[in-house]
């Protein structure tokens, strides 16, 4: 059983220490927090062990949270450490990952040569084997790569032209915005998103633009990739249903919407309404010449949980691509084919 | 004198009947509305006669707001008809124009076998000259035409990609959603825009994708403009600044959103902060071998005034098309250049 620790418990956090007490092959050490809020009372309800910074250790004794010791003793225990810290403070907390000699894998907040490979289970896991530093990709970053490289396997791609429709906020952050508002994010052409999907498919020639849309639920991508020879929309939808982690919404269902989406996760009884898989409108896909065009819906909460259990089976070399995909997509219950 | 008369007095109708008492060459009849809602009061606070269905007679009777007469009475004290009913409606009352003997101008909510002709002062002006019926098309269309036949004189285009990102409802509508969700409008590819685009450039190739997002300020478009041969980023930006009609936002005025572009209409005292120019993020405009990439906002409530205005001259053969669109411009104070 490989330990496991969770330096950060935010967003990805938490359901990334759900996923890992359902890994047959792994055990999960504790999580650290730096601040007692109600997701550390969350946390010690569910019965983690929390493991605090040095200087946080009397404020969470104040809150009447059990702390297990600091975060340093938790990375003692670990073989690798899943690091989900804010944006950019990944790097900074490298150097105690190395100090003690621990692999880890950083989130796609952090720069990438923070690791020594941007990780895509569908696209380069066998690039990841025995890494000491591995960087799951962010969310948008995943969606792409998921869909890019299966469409890639129906017909080779000269390149991708994606516009980004990106959500404001976590239903959880209640200080983001817009709340009424467009934002260009950022203005510039191509916007960040193509040139990390190039951390991982180096060659590809990817434009993307990217804005901001007033809603908390899930982006949506819109894309329109040129093949090196025509494919049908039957090919496209075959490949699609036979690929898991990339979930189609059937025309005749009339969803057109992430809120329609996200109340199919929360009716299926799906924890925190989490939908990992890329939701593709079937009807959006359409073909002219050369050209393909597809229109699909990212949940930025959970997408990447299925690639950090990938990444440290990876970095562990605990298993092959398709055998830990298999693993992962059965504990978490991730599906393939239709939505509904 | 022509004299122009408004049937319907939404969110279109009120701005044509403010921008025809402007016109040098043009006078208000009066505008017809259906119920005696608040903004009927407005209207006759500022003074507008007021025409109304016989069976509305009553009930503006009793709401105490003086009428003038019937639609009927209107249409015959006019050489041309402006229709702003919602949509589908103008078509019914085309019957009426036809009895008669009027010419009429439609919006884009109509079908465009609703007339002779579908409008775009920039790109069709003179095919619409002394045409009965001309339908102005619809905001999204009015900003892709615009742009595109800028674009066109810089460099011939061989294909268009478009994504829009369409606000939700205007400011006034309570009713409409979505109010935290992003839903694919329509959810096939292509939307019914590049149709719409079709019926004024007919051999054009444009694909466009379209989602709505929960705002009301403006749509937001991110164009792929593939041309016969590069351009520079330069030349197109000359090209816009020499454009009325589009307005460009300086990088350096770090403005990258539709709620400050409407914030800066309100600091300038813009009647209601109307911004009918196309409003083009200079940051985003980007060049790749033979492919121009660009992203503006359309304020969906007021950009089709000036066409609707260019329209009433076009039918009655008043001015050409470049002086028709200097006086419209003038008389509603449309700019190029920079927005600030």
């Amino acid at each position: 059983m490989i330990k496991v620790s969770l330096n950060g418990y935010g967003t990805i956090g938490k359901r990334v220490a759900n996923a890992i007490i359902l890994q047959p092959d792994m055990e999960l050490v504790g999580i650290a927090k730096t601040s007692p809020n109600y997701e550390a009372l969350v946390a010690q309800k569910l019965g983690y062990r929390i493991f605090v910074p040095e200087n946080s250790v009397k404020s969470f004794e104040e809150s009447g949270i059990k702390i297990a010791g600091t975060i340093e003793d938790m990375i003692k225990e670990s073989d690798i450490v899943v690091d989900t810290t804010p944006n950019g403070v990944g790097a900074k907390y490298k150097e105690t990952y190395q100090k003690f000699s621990k692999k880890a894998i950083f989130q796609g907040g952090e720069k990438a040569n923070v690791a020594e490979v941007s990780f895509s289970a569908l696209c380069n896991y066998d690039e990841a084997i025995n890494k000491q530093y591995i960087r799951v990709v962010s969310c948008n970053t995943t969606a792409l790569l998921r869909t890019i490289c299966t469409i890639n396997s129906v017909s080779k791609i000269e390149k991708v032209r994606a516009t980004i429709v990106r959500r404001a906020a976590d239903p959880k952050e209640v200080k983001k915005g817009p709340i009424n508002s467009l934002v260009a994010d950022p203005v510039s052409v191509p916007s960040h998103h193509a040139k990390d999907v190039n951390t991982v498919l180096k060659d590809l020639d990817i434009v993307s633009m990217a804005v901001i849309a007033p809603t908390t639920l899930m982006h949506v991508h819109l894309l329109n990739i040129t093949l090196k020879t025509a494919v049908s929309r039957e090919d496209v939808i075959s490949k699609i249903l036979e690929t898991p982690r990339l979930v189609l919404v059937r025309g005749k269902s009339e969803i057109t919407s992430t809120a329609e989406i996200i109340e199919v996760a929360r009716d299926l009884g799906k924890l925190r309404n989490d939908i990992p898989e890329v939701v593709i409108f079937e009807d959006s896909i359409y073909t002219k010449g050369n050209e393909l065009f597809l229109m699909y819906a990212v949940h930025q909460e959970s997408i990447v949980v299925p690639e950090n259990i990938d990444a440290i089976r990876a970095s562990m070399n605990l298993a092959s691509k398709n055998e830990s995909i298999r693993i992962t997509n059965a504990t978490l219950n991730i599906k393939g084919g239709y939505l509904i």
